[in-house]
């Protein structure tokens, strides 16, 4: 009945690392594309060397090339400085995190049984034994150390990429608006092949590693691999707090003093906080959002191996088969690498409206052409039958009804994709919409705005809704990990075009520093435009997976745990599944007010140097940019800790002190309540951004019936803007990591919570 | 074990309608003195007559008092006649909908058994013979029929009353600010003791009367009144939508232009929008939160008296046990009416900021008393030892266990009132801080105005979450219906000081439109701005004991439905949850979206009026407020209709398609997502309200520095006002009743959806 898969093992231990390679070597190889874009002075003496037939902008008008390229070079350095000074404080703070973190996990898992080093009966097969829990502590802790550098790497090189590129991005918009979006999107290319090829290989490296120590017993093996989802789900969230606050209070600040009070334009050299604000970019929209989805590959690998593990898979040692979500993944590298192959070489962009075609179809291609890559590896890296582990029994599942889980995944991806772009996009009425609501202030700007965000949420829920009945239904909780893994297949794509979007906007910013002419400017707002709705599709999908992702982690623990059920009809679950609804809230209350206090602060500063340095409106004095920067360090790393405590405390208050079924309830209730939250602030901001947006560009008669930029309704839309920069920044996207950082992390402590939990009701009872 | 309570049975029968009595005489008592403040011309004539001593500020100003008396009656009427216009509208357009609904409620209730009138054994007890199915059918519809025509009369009685009183408190705002607030208060307590008593006799002779056919089957005939329950609460639905869109409709729209593009005050008669403003706040924030609050009370006695009907009083036929709920609301009448002795008759009100430590006094002073009246009512209503039906098999709970289940929920109760008060009154830091950040712009405003209404959730969400705990511990869904019932026993108070506040509202602006005194305004502004907070309190109250009640009618109806458990991990189950979470979203979009849509069009009429009426502005030509008028009646008579169908047609959908778990799902999923929603929404509003009128008062060192009116930090706080309008009084106040509403009409279908439901999956398996 379960035979053994197609694939010999022999082959998956090949393919596996073969494809995670290629990425890499794709990803380099587009670096070393996107370096060719020179940012030496010497470069512009001559355009013809590079092959440039048009003419550049600046020759056209007269303006000196070299000192332009000059001048961005300059800019991209005190960018690229800023931000790895940023990160390397942050890191600073969150490696001793992570040490605690690890001691914590050490401890209370190693303290199951007592520290004993003597092996024990398995917990689901108590017919054979296993590993001691020592052991799963010691291993656990590597995993999550693992993922925690991990993590931190990937945001860090994502950085890296990101101040790499921007300038040249800039320069490039000289030639044409089809070569910037060139560069930008190989950019992103680079971030989304490393990243998702390094996580890959990190997690593959690690199994057989640790296959060493655990010979046969996967059970063992696989529990200790959770803690690389926790490790790199850990790391992403303080990525995404700190970079949040820091990007939004620079970027808030900076709006609020130079766009409405001294009515200069954005990015403008002049306003103190414009370095701080394209930091922030890099820190908290490149970096953060790369250990975010880092998290969510990890995590949703992480729940289907350690489900895979109590199934036939793990039972009968099919290795190929175990190993079914790395093949995806693996599958998935060289789907996205045809995929960008589209975009960079067969297509080209023309002309500003062919952008976000151009990038939307990138998600239509890498979805088609997965599909057929699922089909082939649920085919040869399946047995035609098997059983999956569903709460205590075995559950009979055919490959085919496999592969429609992993591709009701990926699709509902496509759709939640498309419905954020549909919401968010300014080609369409919804954010038109609120753009007209303009004409009768702020407030009615605000009013029609959360409505949108509030009526975003409907069409995503019911596709995750449908993948969580299709996935579940067919293989219980192991169906539920691999859709979150098919919509998470293309992540190199998804990244690529989602790291896109702040690299455009840096280079606008970047225009604008170095006395650009405005033609440049349009050429990279008009990218940016684009990119704002990329990075809300980005989150869409960010936050569909981590939906998918939690609730699996979620049935991983609850069958770890060794609850039966969770009954919404008892007293324990349903008082955590309200105070579980209530943590979104508290959380973006936190970090909601953070962005604000330090946008005072950054406002404050602003003015005082606008009032006292003589000569800085007229340009003849510089600002300093440093004393900003720091503002925004200081508040983001003192301001990310209490909601990072929360998240990081709640499961472990919970478990400990009310036990295991009041935590499912709180998880079920974060859960279904933080995937609205979240989905509702990222399109609530994406909106409101590209209504000011449309409003500026002007593109059609109703949009210049709105403009131009100062007039009334531009400033409402600035108002709009401005209260979006939280919420599709800061709060929105850290939610998802709430949501899935719990599960994970009871999931891991699960055999803790199984021996010491519900301390409260012991005593009382 | 289960004796009988020592109250017998006569005196109960005596004991409920009495109480009920004394409460409508009280209420009347209370009009007529209000009655004693003379709107006609001759009572000016000599204020001596009236026993005042002190002089009428216009006499001081040598204001014509004859000349201001007639207009504010006048302005009174035109109130009057718009609301009473309004309304008869509204109810015709609900009445067809009251007649279809009612014969679907008899067609699907019927059908359960195909319309035969053969007894049939009845669905708990299976040993004994119940009535038809038919007769449910028959009788639920009958009092679907009652509870809604008493939930219109509710609504209907309060706008006569606010209508009546409010320009008596303008009056008296000249002889002090305490004769204001007594009038204001003595209006409300009106009210609250005509809902509350009325509520309680209307079911009680329902009860008796049913109980002449259904004789000794008292799971069928307890099982009948759940559909009082249903349509009090259905009507309040369309109240709430209809009456909140209509009100905010007029009022964003009138503050748009007025306040912020022609810089006139508030309620300035030249503003065309500002008669259907004042209508609004009547037919919104008094009939529909009548109908509202009557629907709370009536859906928690209907759940508790159903699950009591099923446990071992309904049984053994106690009826005095059986009665509880009653005994409960009939010393509650008692109590509230002792508290509201102490404000009129015993305490004084002599300065502003006396009102609010006064109007939180009658809190704390109803909620001890009513301790006592519990233990009473506990001791003597109830043996000392029964059982409770608890999803299948019998509890046994102690008399002094359900004085706590009851005393849980009444302070519970206090303490979200508290918590409330602290988040959106101007005395506390919270609001303060949202005032300040209005000194950098309306961006900072919302972002602290939205951090705060997400803080402001956690403690009552733990508030509720002990609640639940205990009763549900101590009584099962018993214990949850009564800890509600307890929230709710002092309703009366609660309705009072929470129609005070619109009452002040249309009092302030009777006296702008009269052209009174400025000093007069400020009086009634301060009467206001506590009536802000009251608001807020009472729809704090709705929104925890709606959690409750939501609860117990959730459980009531697994228990009918026949459901043994609803677990998370079941597909079914899971994605109604995911679905469920995301009602409330969907449901906002709608009401937020018509609010803007309505407020537009007024906004466009306004202008209009300004620039086509000659002299408008002057103040020489009269505004047409008829057109004014219109626009809020067409766009909430249409607009009220989607959110309702949303509503109404959810559980059948639902029910009928996927069955019961999946209904389960999605009851619980609206109800923990709602709350959250509710509250933040309902306090973020009350919060930018209270720190508009922060600035403009101008009481202290900071207020004074963000102001005067018309200042910038001025201009951002009305932006964040005009916003949180439809976020406080339309979305969130309706959204209590989307949790409740949606759970009492599943338990009304139980018996057709466990005969029918599921149609979907069958079809399928």
């Amino acid at each position: 009945m379960t035979g053994k898969a197609l694939l010999p093992e022999l082959w998956t231990e090949i393919l596996v690392p073969v494809c995670a390679v290629v990425g890499i070597a794709f990803s380099l190889f587009q670096w070393y594309i996107v370096s060719g874009v020179k940012l030496t002075a010497d470069r512009g003496a001559s355009s013809e060397k590079n092959g440039n037939e048009d003419y550049l902008i600046e020759e056209e008008e007269g303006v000196n090339d070299q000192s332009v390229v000059a001048k961005c070079a300059e800019i991209q350095t005190a960018i690229s400085e800023g931000a790895t000074s940023f990160l390397f404080t942050e890191y600073k703070y969150v490696g001793v995190f992570m040490v605690l973190f690890a001691a914590i996990i050490f401890l209370f898992l190693g303290s199951v049984q007592g520290f004993s080093t003597k092996s024990q009966p398995c917990t689901y097969d108590q017919t054979t034994t296993c590993k001691p829990a020592l052991a799963t502590a010691v291993f656990s802790t590597i995993s999550f150390v693992l993922g925690a550098v991990t993590s931190v790497l990937s945001g860090f090189l994502g950085m890296k990429i990101a101040t790499y590129a921007n300038a040249r991005t800039t320069l490039e918009a000289r030639r044409g608006v089809g070569k910037a979006f060139i560069v930008a999107f190989r950019s992103g290319a680079v971030m989304g092949f490393l990243l998702a090829a390094n996580g890959l290989l990190v997690l593959y490296i690690t199994i057989n590693l640790f296959k060493i120590y655990y010979g046969d017993d996967w059970e063992g093996l696989f529990e200790s691999i959770t803690g690389y989802g926790l490790g790199g789900s850990s790391m992403a969230l303080f990525g995404r707090v700190g970079g949040g606050i820091y990007t939004k209070a620079a970027d808030v600040g900076a709006d609020l003093v130079g766009k409405v009070e001294r009515n200069i334009p954005e990015d403008d050299p002049r306003n103190p906080a414009v370095i701080a604000d394209n930091v922030g970019d890099n820190v908290g929209d490149i970096a953060g959002m790369g250990s975010d989805l880092f998290g969510s590959y990890a995590e949703s690998s992480c729940a289907a191996l350690v489900v895979a593990s109590i199934s036939s898979f793990g039972i009968n040692h099919d290795f190929t088969a175990m190993l079914f979500p790395l093949l995806i993944s693996s599958v998935g590298i060289l789907v996205c690498l045809i995929t960008t192959l589209y975009a960079t070489d067969i297509s080209e962009i023309k002309a500003v409206k062919e952008i976000e075609p151009a990038l939307k179809n990138q998600l239509i291609i890498s979805t088609v052409i997965m599909t057929v890559g699922i089909a082939v590896v649920s085919w040869i890296g399946l047995p035609s039958s098997f059983t999956i582990f569903n709460f205590g029994t075995q559950k009979v599942v055919k490959n085919w009804e496999l592969f429609l889980c992993v591709a009701v995944g990926l699709w509902a991806g496509l759709i939640i994709g498309f419905v954020t772009e549909y919401y968010t996009s300014n080609a369409y009425s919804p954010v038109q919409d609120v753009a007209d609501s303009c004409r009768t202030g702020a407030a009615t700007n605000v009013i029609f705005g959360l409505a949108l965000g509030y009526k975003s949420v409907i069409i995503p829920i019911f596709a995750i809704a449908v993948s969580i009945f299709v996935s579940f239904s067919f293989a219980a909780m192991y169906g539920v990990a691999v859709a979150a893994l098919g919509m998470l297949s293309t992540i190199a794509t998804g990244l690529a075009i989602d790291a896109y979007g702040p690299i455009s906007d840096n280079a606008g910013g970047i225009a604008e520093m170095a006395g650009m002419s405005h033609r440049i400017r349009e050429r990279t707002d008009a990218l940016d435009a684009a990119g704002n709705t990329t990075a809300a599709i980005g989150k869409g999908f960010a936050i569909g997976s981590a939906a998918l992702v939690s609730l699996a982690l979620f049935g991983a623990f609850v069958s770890r745990a060794g609850v039966q059920t969770v009954d919404v009809l008892t007293p324990k679950v349903v008082i955590g599944l309200l105070v579980g609804a209530m943590l979104p809230y508290w959380f973006s209350a936190m970090t909601m007010k953070s962005v604000g206090s330090a946008a005072l602060k950054m406002v404050e500063e602003v003015r005082r140097q606008f009032n006292t340095i003589p000569g800085l409106m007229e340009g003849t004095a510089k600002p300093d940019y440093a004393t900003c920067v720091k503002i925004s360090t200081d508040a983001s790393i003192k301001e990310m800790i209490p909601p990072g405590c929360l998240v990081m405390l709640t499961p472990l208050i919970v478990g400990f002190f009310f036990g295991v079924e009041t935590l499912s309830g709180v998880l079920a209730g974060s859960l279904v309540s933080g995937v609205q939250v979240a989905i509702s602030a990222s399109n609530t901001g994406g909106a409101w951004d590209n209504a000011k947006k449309y409003i500026e560009a002007g593109a059609s008669e109703h949009a210049r019936s709105l403009g131009p930029k100062g007039s009334e309704p531009h400033k409402a839309a600035v108002i709009g803007d401005t209260i979006g920069d939280p919420l599709k920044d800061t709060s929105g996207p850290s939610l998802n990591i709430l949501i899935k950082l719990m599960a994970v992390e009871s999931l891991v402590f699960a055999p803790f919570f199984a021996t010491h939990g519900g301390f409260l009701f012991r005593i009382f009872s």
